[in-house]
């Protein structure tokens, strides 16, 4: 059924991110990729994704080897295990269920064998999955693709897809494994050669680097309703909000040992164009009434931050509307009981 | 026409609070009032107010002596100054026309005759009103109404009419007259019986302690939707968001020769019944896409802090989310004109 000397890869998540990694997978042609989908799965099962793309280009009724609604039980099917799972779902901490949960029918007891790709933002989020998993080798994985979903199955790739894969930190394992995982996941990924994909051995930067626009531009676009380009427009919004909270962030990294670029400020204050008023993923999130990433990409470096010592009061202040935001959608899906309203 | 004994007064805005003012002072039989409408206009002067009232009881039908749809200019009519002019619209001085201009055709040319009454919230109010008009005496009023016009002309009133009327400083003019015209104020306005008028003698401390929840919850509920009921059930948003923005009040308060009672802020936190889930009028006029008084609430207080050297992070940040969120009502109103979306 399954080639034998490819690899085996579970990507859990076939939405915009997940689609064009599993395309790069199997355009290399060194791997047998599962996709895991869920509000997409019937359409992707019967008719494929169709893709617009400006790495691959125009890629009509295209199925992954294997698609399934659910992540499979390995146990329960007798499957042997996947050399690679990457994750390309949002990580949402404070809402079952968890990475770790989500991932557990799919990994062995104890398993050393398949290695973890955390294609998702944020910081600290490998540590509740080394905690879970010990001897799993987790690998980061840090995308810049500008790519959406715009209907179930339907996939436009406007900018290339640029990711930096790495190996987190595990005490519980040898550096050297996790390096060769992670540059043998480089090797697979990018051999069809469609993609920018590099090996980085530092993590930590890569992180901390993009969480420059998504602990700050991020949620202030979320808050005020505003997109990246009117940010920019709005009368004091960056002197005021993004740039102070920028600075915040370059603090905490450099209290924690990562020294970001002179001009990273700048940079990510411009890095999406004006007038292409792109919505942030938080502010996309809040429009549709979803749930937030704000624990990972803004709580982590808030917390990274104060507990050496760095002042951030911009953050302190975005954190909890966030937090607010997330309570009030919350509520709107039930999740929270409030006392009945007082006929007065 | 007018009975002479009466004095006249001007009420501009005849809302929720404007109206109730109106019917006070007619009712008390010392005032002649007319009344400035604007959306209200055809409404009331057809068939007049319709107010069920916790003060009044049902009172239907109701007009003032004079109703009016557009500030009156008393030079071209002829007409004689009045004795009060009561602001009672929202005041917005970053959205023209400011106040001053607005009640520029019904003052005479260097006016010390008529007197104007502010019931209108936040701090500074008075100052561009005594630049503009430097001899005119102006009062302050604090109110605690609960009203609203729950359609054109309908006014529900449910929780009673509170007013604290005093001086504000003019050192263009002896302290006695600005004193003695608050004081008949309060008497004209209370002679009907049917509210709680008072003269103060600290307008400072009455503004700033309204302040603590106006500059604090009002923007904080506006910014994250939620009401002053679900802000006290929402996830840490009391003691991340609330708390350390009142304390911030009580400081910049104090540092500006105002002390609060120690209770002020728990005063202020529960001050709206938590299972009424009230919106404050931040959070009422952005879902209604309305301009908000960011700046007298939240601008002003903001800034007489940090001129006395006050650290004010929390408002800080507040202040400039809101003030995105004014642009994005300026930009939905035509207001701003922003490049045009280029395509990619």
């Amino acid at each position: 059924m399954t080639d034998t000397k490819k690899k085996t890869v579970l990507v859990i998540g076939g939405g915009s991110v997940g689609a064009i990694a599993a395309l790069n997978l199997e355009f290399g042609g060194l791997a047998t990729v599962t996709v895991v989908l869920r509000s997409n799965f019937k359409v992707v099962k019967e008719n494929g994704y169709s893709i617009e793309s400006c790495d691959h280009g125009s890629v009509k009724a295209w199925r992954p080897a294997f698609v399934r609604n659910e992540v499979p039980n390995i146990a329960a099917e007798s499957l042997p295990p996947y050399d690679y799972i990457v994750l390309t779902t949002k990580n949402i901490p404070d809402v079952p269920p968890t990475i770790s949960t989500l991932i557990s029918p799919a990994l062995p007891a104890n398993n050393t064998h398949t290695t973890l790709v955390l294609i998702q933002n944020g910081l600290n989020i490998e540590k509740p999955i080394i905690q879970a998993y010990p001897h799993t080798p987790v690998l980061s994985g840090v995308s810049l693709i500008g790519s959406e979903e715009t209907a179930p199955g339907t996939i436009v790739q406007d900018d290339r897809d640029r990711l930096l894969i790495g190996a987190f930190n595990n005490p519980n394992l040898d550096a050297e494994t996790a390096t060769s995982r992670a540059k043998e996941f480089v090797t697979i990924y990018g051999k069809g050669g469609k993609t920018e994909v590099s090996y980085s051995d530092n993590v930590a930067h890569d992180r901390w680097r993009k969480l420059v626009y998504n602990a700050c531009l991020n949620p202030i676009c979320a808050i005020t309703g505003l997109d990246t380009g009117r940010i920019r427009l709005a009368d004091g919004s960056v002197e005021g909000l993004v740039r102070p909270a920028m600075r915040e962030i370059v603090a905490a990294a450099k209290a924690n040992g990562v020294v970001l670029g002179e001009g990273v400020v700048d940079d990510m204050i411009e890095v999406d164009p004006l007038d292409l008023y792109l919505s942030p993923s938080m502010l996309a999130d809040v429009r549709k009434a979803n749930f937030i990433e704000f624990e990972n990409l803004l709580g982590e470096p808030l917390r990274e931050g104060k507990k050496v010592g760095v002042q951030m009061p911009t953050l302190e202040v975005l954190y909890h509307i966030a937090r607010a935001l997330q309570w009030r959608t919350k509520e709107g899906r039930g999740l929270v009981d409030i006392p009945e309203k007082r006929k007065h």
